[in-house]
């Protein structure tokens, strides 16, 4: 038995988001069906989290227990031949069996971006959520310091989160606007990329926030009114949950000594 | 009669090209659709160029007499609200009545994109090629000085060019290496863009260039081999016809004097 640690690319737009669902059409389930054609395993695979349906991944770890002696620098390709173009297989190293892509996660960055020009960017309409019109960005910034550290994130929680907890810790968020798409001649604002570091997130949790965010710098809500909203505890007081094709998963960070513990004497990595 | 000037830019994966074929499914039928749908006239649109299936256009100027009243500034919103979500127009002016998107054009850029990582990048998939392996880059560049210059370039050309002369100029050619959206600890080639801007290009014709360039970076040919393939004139000494997917049409440009002469006492730049 070995443990294979991959990390995955994807376009989230036709999925319903990463986890297996009833109704299907996951990437989960492209990935089992993929290592089923390869090894012939019928396997589960454990995900670093579930994203929502239209969510993508820069580079999402999943591990997988697996019986094939496929040499580890052999799985990349033969799966990227197996999966659709928008689902891409990046990285696959050997880690040891106490690994556990969620349980082992010590931080997650998502990226969320908003395209404020005036005209949508028809290469990333996939990927950003169109909001034409002036946006203070400043004050989403200060805004946004509100809610780092650690606090109880029910008021930008889904209603439907069934966790026990909704204490959870941001370790650091901050924007970036990118101007360097912007069309030659034009007085645009650019393209907002929020970020943000944490122990983990709950249901909706970005995406609420950017909504909230966006109400801030339309100038709906002073930046310290996101302090006022946190300490509501209440879904009701946050604003609305920002559309799902514009976040993106964008890294997972494991200990080092989660990777390479146990009885392994060489790190399988690909790339290295 | 009025003359409008408009950028369009769109995603050419599930066109036909731009201009309006016997099958239909171009850029022209749907914006020549969107103008009717707003003003109920007939119109026909004239690009500056044409476009091969598959390619895609950041900012490709065309013009269109109207008679129509509405003004100016109302056009853009009006027109995207009415095409598919991968055309876009970017930009609307009024320009004299003589000026010509095609025949008015002094320089044209075209930008082809080769990703030359191990995994195709999902999010630009539909518009760079993927070109694993290893690429001289320095041989590339080396060999693409051959084609800059007032050249007959019939060895790059489709054998289907009904043109009269083969006669074109490049002003300047060159080459980007973006490395910045690779995976993070990944080693690899990163994304080449290869840039030729001209007085006009034949049909396939940087396509063409490009295929050949990949022969040369791969070590099959070498950089000098380019000015000997310009000198036989014969297509077939040259190398395929590179995909279509990774080929944009970066930029027209024209003389600020034919956008402005006449009668015009203003520009009516809904941008500045």
């Amino acid at each position: 038995m070995r443990n294979l640690l991959m990390t995955v690319s994807y376009d989230g737009t036709e999925y319903f988001g990463f986890q297996t669902q009833p109704d299907g059409n996951t990437v989960q389930d492209h990935l089992e069906a993929a290592i089923l054609g390869l090894t012939g395993e019928v396997v589960k695979i454990h995900g670093s989290g579930r994203t929502d349906a239209g969510v993508h991944a820069r580079e999402q770890p999943f591990h997988v227990h697996t019986e094939s002696k496929i040499p580890v620098d052999r799985w990349r390709m033969a799966l990227n031949g197996r999966l659709p173009a928008d689902i891409r297989v990046t990285d696959v190293q050997e880690v040891p069996l106490s690994f556990h892509a969620r349980r082992s996660a010590k931080r997650k960055t998502y990226r969320f971006s908003i395209n404020a020009n005036r005209v949508p960017d028809v290469f990333n309409r996939r990927y950003q959520v169109h909001h034409p019109g002036q946006l203070n960005v400043e004050n989403m910034q200060e805004g946004l310091k509100y809610l780092i550290g650690t606090h109880d994130y029910t008021s930008f929680a889904s209603r439907h989160s069934t966790k026990a907890s909704h204490v959870r810790t941001i370790y650091e968020a901050w924007i970036e606007l990118d101007r360097s798409g912007n069309y030659s001649g034009s007085h645009e604002q650019g393209v907002i990329h929020i970020f943000m570091t944490g122990s983990g997130f709950l249901q909706h949790m970005v995406r609420i926030i950017v909504g909230t965010l966006l109400q801030v710098g339309e100038g709906k809500r002073k930046p310290e009114d996101m302090k006022k909203i946190l300490e509501a505890q209440d879904r009701a007081a946050a604003g609305p949950t920002a559309e799902s094709k514009g976040l993106m998963l964008w890294e997972v960070l494991y200990e080092q000594t989660d990777l390479t513990a146990g009885d392994l004497t060489e790190l399988n990595n690909y790339e290295t």
